[in-house]
C-alpha cells in the first residue's frame, strides 16, 4: 500500500461521529521520545540522523501495531505528498520541510501515527472522533510501552522524560481536544474562553494547528506544560473539567441564538447551504468559514438530510493537497477555486440535499 | 383613488419589457418650465407658492392627459408617503423635503407625473420601459403644448425657455437612460464609459439619481445642459448613437465573460439566485447587488424560469418605503432586513425558481 491510498476520504477520526460530536471534532493525544545513546536531532550528524530512522522504523513495523501500516520516506517523497499528510494532521508542518532523513508511519485507519525525527526522535500520535481522551491515551501509552521495550528512551529519575524542547520535558504528553465553537464566536464570548485558557496555561489554535488563526471557528485546546503532573490528572482535568465547560458554554450560546436571534442564526446557516451548493469558485477561507455555518446548522437540526460527517471531511478534502490529488494534476490557485466549488457541490448535492 | 392604489406593484416602466430591455431598463423625459408673471420659487411668497400650487393644479386636472390621475399634496403628505414616491422616480428627493406648498400630478399607470413647485414652477416627467425615447418625448410635448395652451410659459426669444438654474434653461429638457451594466462593472470598462460620458458632457448618475452610487450596476445617462441644441438633436443622439453604443459595449463584454471567464460568470449568477432565495436576513444594498447579478444571469439565459421583470420591480419594491407598505407597519433597519429576505425569496420561489 502507499500515499494513493489515502486521500478520497478523510481518515476515521474526523469522518466518525464521536461522543459529543456537535461540538468535538477530535481527541488527540501526542507522546514525545528520544532514543538513549543519540543526540537530540539538533545535535544529531546525517549519519546518526539514518540511523536513528533505520531503527525506529524497524521496531516500529516489527510491533504490529496495526493490521496495516504504511511508511512515508519524507526525505524522499514528492512536495504535494508531504503536503496531503499535513492536511490530513498525520504530520506537523515543521516535519514537513528540510531535507535531513525522517519519516512517518501511520495505520491506514489513521487513527495513528508515529514520527521519527521530527523535533525529537520519535512523536507518537493517536486521533479519534468526538470526545474520547481515555481511549485514545490508553492506545498511546500502549505503544509507548511497546516501544520502550525495544528502545531505551532517554528518562531523568527527577525530570522524566527528556525532550529537544524544554517544555515537553516530564511526561512529554501534549493532549489536544478540536473544537466546533461557532455559537461563541458569533455572540463574542470566544474571547472569554480565550481569556479562561490562557489563565490556565492551556494553547488556543487554529484547525491546522500551531501557529494557525481558527478559520472556520475550529479551536484547538491543548496543554502547553508536560512537568510536574501526571498524564492521569492532566486528562481528568481535559475529560472532566475543562472541555465540558467549554462544550456547556457552546450548547448555552447556540441556545440563546436559538431563542433570542433566530434570524440571524439562520441566516448564516442557510446562506451557507445556499452558497456551497451554488458556488462556482470558492476559495479555501470561504469554504472553511460557510462549512462552520453549515455544520451548526446540523448540529442544531436547523438543515435536514445532510450528514454532519460529510461536512467533517470536507474540511480536510477542500484543502489545497487534497483537491490536486482527487484532479490527479497540478492545480493553479484560481483552478483550484473551481474545483473545490464543484467538489463541495457535489458532496452536499449528492446525499439529496437540505430537502433530501 | 389614493397612494394606497400604488406600491404592491412597481410602475409600467420598470415593470414592463421594452425595447432592448435586457440592458436598458427605461427611458425618461422631463421639461422644466416656470409659469410667466410669477418669480423663480427661490423668490416666491407663499401666498404665490400657493397660488401656483392651485393654477397648475386645475390646468393639469382640466387637461385630461390620462383617465385616472392622482394629486398629491406633499406638503400635507406623511414622509413614508413622500419617501415611496422617491423610491418609485416620481418625485425627486429635493421635491420630497421642506415644508412649503408643493404636489405632484400622478397618472395611475405611472407613466408620467407633473411636480409643481420642484425647482421650478413645473416638471413634466414621462417615463417608459425599454428604449423609447422618441414616444417618451412624444407624449412629454403633447402635455407641455396642451399645458402651454393655458399657461403663459416664461419664454425668451434668445435664451428659450426659462428656468431656475441656467444648466435648465434653453429646451428646458432632460433625456435619461437607466441602463443595466454589470459586464461592464465586472470587466472594468465601465470606467471608460464614464471618461466617455464626462467628454461628450453627459452625466453618469445611479439609480436613485442625482448624488447616487450606481448600485446594483444601474447607470442613469443623461445630458448636462440644455442650451443651444434642439430637443430633436439631442434625442437623435441619445437614440442612435450613444445608448445603442453603451449597449453594444455591455452585449460585447457578456460575450467576453461567456467565453473566456464562465466559471467567474456563472459564480456571480448562482451565488446570487442561491442567496437571493435562501438569506433570512437582507439589507438594501446587497438586495440591489445580487439583484444585479440575478438580472445578468437571467438576461443571458444563464438562469432559466426567472422573469426579468420581476428583478426590475424588485429594485424598487425591496426599498424602505414600499417595504413598510407592504407590512403596513413601521418598520426598524433590522425588521426591514428581515421582510426584505422573506418578501425576496417569496417572490422568486413563487414563480417555480430557476427549475422551475
Amino acid at each position: 500500500m502507499n500515499l494513493r491510498d489515502l486521500g478520497e476520504h478523510a481518515g476515521q477520526w474526523l469522518r466518525g461521529a464521536g461522543p459529543h460530536g456537535e461540538v468535538v471534532l477530535s481527541s488527540r493525544v501526542r507522546l514525545a521520545r528520544n532514543v538513549a545513546g543519540f543526540p537530540f536531532l539538533a545535535k544529531a550528524s546525517d549519519a546518526q540522523r539514518r540511523e536513528l530512522v533505520e531503527l525506529c522504523r524497524s521496531r516500529i513495523f516489527d510491533s504490529g501495531f496495526a493490521e496495516k501500516m504504511l511508511w512515508v520516506p519524507l526525505d524522499e517523497s514528492p512536495k504535494l505528498d508531504r503536503q496531503l499528510l499535513v492536511e490530513r494532521h498525520l504530520i506537523s508542518r515543521q516535519h514537513a520541510r528540510g531535507d535531513a532523513a525522517r519519516g512517518v508511519a501511520i495505520s491506514l485507519d489513521e487513527a495513528f501515527g508515529i514520527m521519527v525525527n521530527e523535533e525529537d526522535h520519535l512523536r507518537i500520535q493517536v486521533l479519534r472522533s468526538g470526545m474520547q481522551l481515555d481511549d485514545v491515551f490508553a492506545q498511546a501509552s500502549q505503544i509507548d510501552d511497546v516501544l520502550e521495550g525495544d528502545l531505551h528512551f532517554a528518562y531523568s529519575p527527577k525530570l522524566g522524560y527528556l525532550t529537544a524542547c524544554p517544555t515537553n520535558v516530564g511526561t512529554g504528553i501534549r493532549v489536544s481536544v478540536m473544537l466546533h465553537l461557532p455559537a461563541l464566536k458569533m455572540t463574542g464570548d470566544i474571547e472569554k474562553v480565550r481569556r479562561a485558557a490562557k489563565d490556565m496555561h492551556l494553547a488556543v489554535r487554529g484547525f491546522h494547528g500551531e501557529g494557525t488563526e481558527a478559520v472556520g471557528d475550529l479551536y484547538q485546546i491543548s496543554n502547553q506544560a508536560t512537568l510536574g503532573r501526571s498524564e492521569q490528572d492532566l486528562l481528568a482535568d481535559f475529560q472532566h473539567e475543562i472541555i465540558p465547560k467549554i462544550i456547556e458554554y457552546e450548547q448555552r450560546a447556540r441556545h440563546a441564538l436559538e431563542q433570542a436571534r433566530t434570524a440571524l442564526l439562520d441566516d448564516r446557516i442557510h446562506r451557507a447551504w445556499a452558497i456551497l451548493t451554488s458556488a462556482r469558485l470558492l476559495g479555501s477561507e470561504e469554504a472553511l468559514y460557510l462549512l462552520s455555518h453549515l455544520r451548526l446548522g446540523v448540529a442544531m437540526g436547523r438543515i435536514p438530510g445532510v450528514d454532519i460527517c460529510t461536512l467533517n471531511e470536507l474540511f480536510v478534502l477542500t484543502q489545497p493537497a487534497h483537491l490536486q490529488r482527487i484532479t490527479k494534476r497540478a492545480l493553479s490557485g484560481g483552478e483550484r477555486r473551481e474545483v473545490r466549488a464543484a467538489f463541495v457541490r457535489q458532496r452536499l448535492t449528492e446525499q439529496g440535499g437540505k430537502n433530501g
